[in-house]
């Protein structure tokens, strides 16, 4: 399980010296971390306007893309990815999603390897 | 190289008999797609508030979700897969992106394979 963290994304008026908010977030999410939740950090994930955003990855399920958070989502993201890794049909499950996880959801695509099986 | 198109968003007010918009772009696609684009239907990919959404996959490259597209953004789609199709760098390019596939843009996320080599 890895929770994908856009670094990047500042806040509009704050100088380049500031430190990102993104920056901010993969730095508590990863100090929180536990075992089995790897956090990474990525330039950009696209979502710009309706940042700050993270990605929750887990191998051969889908991957999840959470908006609108901000420096304080750690908790949500780890609660999210705990309930994601207890899931057994490759979907993060809707009940018990943290409410951050609800209505800042992005996107989720399906692993590659699922492409095949669709019609 | 996939393009694989929401095929469930339905527009406010249709009934459950009308065909649903995505639908109807994804036949689009798939009449036009040429040798090395497979179009694959899903039923959703989360997206539902900025739809018609569609995601280009690329084996070991990034995956782009874009929203907000029409029945008509067949065209826009292939385009950018072909556009795709000839990167070195695993993105897809944004010069020569078509409009609909800049302004459109939702996320895009790494290849799960990437992620280990993230800070």
């Amino acid at each position: 399980m890895t929770l994908l963290v856009c670094s990047s994304c500042r806040r509009e008026g704050d100088g380049p010296e500031v430190p990102r908010p993104g920056s901010r977030l993969a730095d508590a999410v990863g100090a929180a971390a536990g075992c089995g939740v790897a956090v990474r950090r990525v330039a950009c994930l696209g979502n710009c306007s309706r940042g700050l955003s993270a990605a929750v990855y887990r191998p051969g399920c889908w991957t999840y893309v959470f908006g609108g958070l901000d420096e304080a989502s750690g908790g949500d993201l780890l609660a999210g990815a705990r309930l994601f890794a207890g899931s057994s049909d490759g979907f993060m499950p809707w009940r018990g999603r943290p409410e951050a996880l609800k209505r800042g959801l992005i996107a989720r695509v399906p692993p590659i390897e699922l492409l095949k099986d669709l019609p």
